[in-house]
């Protein structure tokens, strides 16, 4: 009888698994991809469906869907709780029917989430954005606001319900805070009969001196100046200290909003805490360079939730270009192991740096180049177009973006369930929650 | 001083609602359109997105973004709870914060919902289709559905879970088996590695004789005909008498199925109730041949939450065209009263009934014209792109049922919550509990 196969386990459908389980494609082994929801996600749109730009369905894939012809693999729909890599196993279930699976490889690439400084009592009031149920809950949130304004005549008590915090200016939080000024000032501006939308507040709250700290100081500056011009309030050196129903506390000075949003920090999904092996502040896997968990030649971390720092001394960014070159390096060095090979280590090449802050405007590091406004919104256009490669949807966007750029409309302003939030002016929380329900019926 | 422009509330943003505030839009009136939701949904392809077909901003659009231009009008998202026709108010909190809306004209228009025929605990078991979240609902669990069968390895405990019940032969259910049954022997054909998706079994219970039942009986023959032929085993004079998490009973047959959906029965919105008039059986406003509410000639009632039998003897059927013809008429009726004219009965035209089994399946009744199969199909397509119209989504539908039809593929296959089903083989309902609430940190 001959060998079994090597069986590969991918735990996560991100950049980084799902690109691992496509490299493994024609090696000779058995892969299963294992993820707590069924779709990939192109998380570099997520903002777009977080306010209203963009429909779920455009920026997600179903993973089965993607994998369907890649006869050696097998997709499961399962949240892994913990890892045993002294046994080689990761268990689904832990205690009333637990559900182990053996593994011969493990790639590990489940990601992070948001990070609320030991403050998660925030979350709640200010919801992160990783996940299309957090775009959903976002979207829900930055809608009902117009829609309460709309039923509050007094203008003293509808500047909370106008005023939008967005705490953090990496590239999630300029891309939400210049979106949402955005749809405020051009898309809103004949929709409501007791206020003009303009009265809306956008703020963006960083705690550093400059906003995308990652990206080198002059386009820094000309991202501030891009997202004023959209009509953003951006503040600098701005650390919350308080969120509650009713704004946020920055040092001495009191913002009163009932719209926060959280785009502060990551930690590394809660799956690190279970291998027992270093990990660094953040929660991160720190990784050998060829990838792999330490003592565990076998089993690699990639993505978000590792933190490589061999090449420069300093940790990869967490962006979707590392993920995806870290898991075709992983998926080569299993096939190095299978044929008795030995493993080589990661090496990134960066091939620079978008981000987008609103209609026409962007900035990019290509090198050394640095470019801004039309021509980096361009060129990021134009790569994520390109990246939606494989994804169905890529006509549909570009004809919804091209029609949202002409008209200044938006596509999915739909509220379909009604959040417990706290921005309704005349309505108590049991009320709402009694209408929510309702509405299910 | 001029006298104020007589105010008019319109509660509900469905057919009858949207089109009578837009009949409204020339009269020297002030309108104020009241929905519990933001969007207007164009209800007979809803069940397309419940199997998966086309994402919810397909087929809804914000009732504020279609009534934008009309400035006469406002835009309310809020419940009404109760209307007093005699002090002629709609109370939209009742108590601790009263918020009470004055009229001169009232137009309801707020449908219906399904009716569990006295098992209200039935519901959560077998959810019913009216809304974006009820479509959401059926759509995680139909998809959950063969996730969890991937997961168990024995076939005989796979089979309930692979088992589909649509209880309620009319056009709702009718279109649900014929779409499930579809996906399953088409769509997911190479998706699964555990089992064969054409496994499936999908049942269509109706309790009448036949489906279809309001169609003539040659074209209910047809529609069964073809309803077979994509796999679906209908079963008629079959009344559903039990549901539990197991299955479903039928007199002394049990059915053992995870998953039942509920396309039975409705009654009219609760609303009817709060009014202190002579309702029917299932709750709906016996209306005047004008269409006002008996006692009160300035309000009026259309669409599924009114029964009008002047014409026949018989109530007009629940359907679109109904609601959009009285829904001219009743705003034709308060421009009659507003410059003192005297009302004019209501008349309903007939213009013909479709019905869609599935892949280039319909029937339909056109006048003396019976037609079936692909023809009908087309005759189908056409009339829904063409009422499409005012919908921005037109052309990105006509795309996506194009390559759907082509392909075979389906485009929404997003479970973007997991759901607190009760289909998953191996997880207790905690578990699944706290799963989903992990999801969405």
């Amino acid at each position: 009888m001959a060998r079994a196969l090597p069986q590969i386990v991918v735990v996560g459908g991100g950049f980084g698994g799902l690109f691992a389980a496509r490299h493994l494609r024609r090696a000779p082994v058995r892969v299963t991809l294992l993820d707590r929801s069924n779709h990939h996600l192109f998380q570099p749109l997520l903002y777009q469906v977080a306010t209203a730009s963009l429909a779920p369905s455009d920026i997600a894939q179903p993973i089965r869907w993607v994998l369907k012809r890649q006869r050696n693999t097998r997709v499961l729909l399962a949240e892994v709780r913990s890892v045993d890599l002294t046994r080689r196993r990761v268990v689904i279930e832990d205690d009333q029917v637990p559900l182990e699976m053996g593994y011969d490889y493990l790639i590990l690439a489940t990601g992070s989430r948001h990070a609320y400084f030991g403050h998660d009592e925030w979350e709640p009031l200010a919801p992160g954005l990783k996940s299309l149920a957090d775009a959903r809950e976002i979207r829900q949130r930055f809608l009902t606001a117009f829609e309460n304004a709309e039923l509050e005549p007094d203008p003293v008590r509808r500047r909370p319900l106008l005023t939008f915090v967005i705490v953090g200016g990496g590239p999630t939080g300029v891309e939400l805070a210049g979106a949402m000024s955005e749809i405020a000032r051009h898309t809103m501006r004949r929709d409501f009969r007791t206020f003009d939308p303009r009265e809306a507040r956008v703020l963006l709250l960083e705690g550093g001196p400059r906003v995308l700290p990652s990206y080198p100081a002059d386009l820094s500056e000309k991202a501030r100046r891009q997202l004023e011009k959209l009509g953003v309030e951006v503040r600098t050196n701005s650390i919350v200290t308080g969120v509650d129903r009713q704004g946020v506390q920055v040092g001495g000075e009191r913002i009163p909003a009932r719209n926060v949003f959280w785009a502060a920090g990551n930690v590394a999904s809660p799956l690190t805490r279970t291998l027992g092996v270093p990990l660094d502040k953040v929660g991160r896997v720190i990784v050998e360079p060829d990838l792999s968990i330490p003592g565990h030649p076998e089993a690699f971390a990639i993505g978000d939730m590792a933190v490589f720092t061999h090449q420069t001394g300093e940790p990869l960014p967490g962006v979707a270009p590392v993920a995806m070159q870290q898991a075709r390096s992983a998926a080569e060095n299993i096939q190095n192991r299978v044929a008795g090979r030995p493993t080589r280590p990661f090496h990134y090449r960066d091939k620079g740096n978008l981000a987008t802050i609103g209609r026409a405007a962007a900035i990019a590091e290509l090198g050394r180049f640095h470019l801004w406004g039309f021509v980096a919104w361009m060129a990021w256009l134009m790569i994520h177009i390109f990246f939606l490669i494989g994804f169905r949807n890529r006509l549909l966007v570009l004809i919804q973006w091209a029609w949202a750029y002409v008209t200044y409309q938006r596509g999915a302003r739909l509220i379909t369930e009604r959040t417990l939030n706290d921005t309704a002016p005349v309505y108590q929380d049991r009320r709402q929650a009694e209408r929510s329900i309702s509405m299910r019926g």
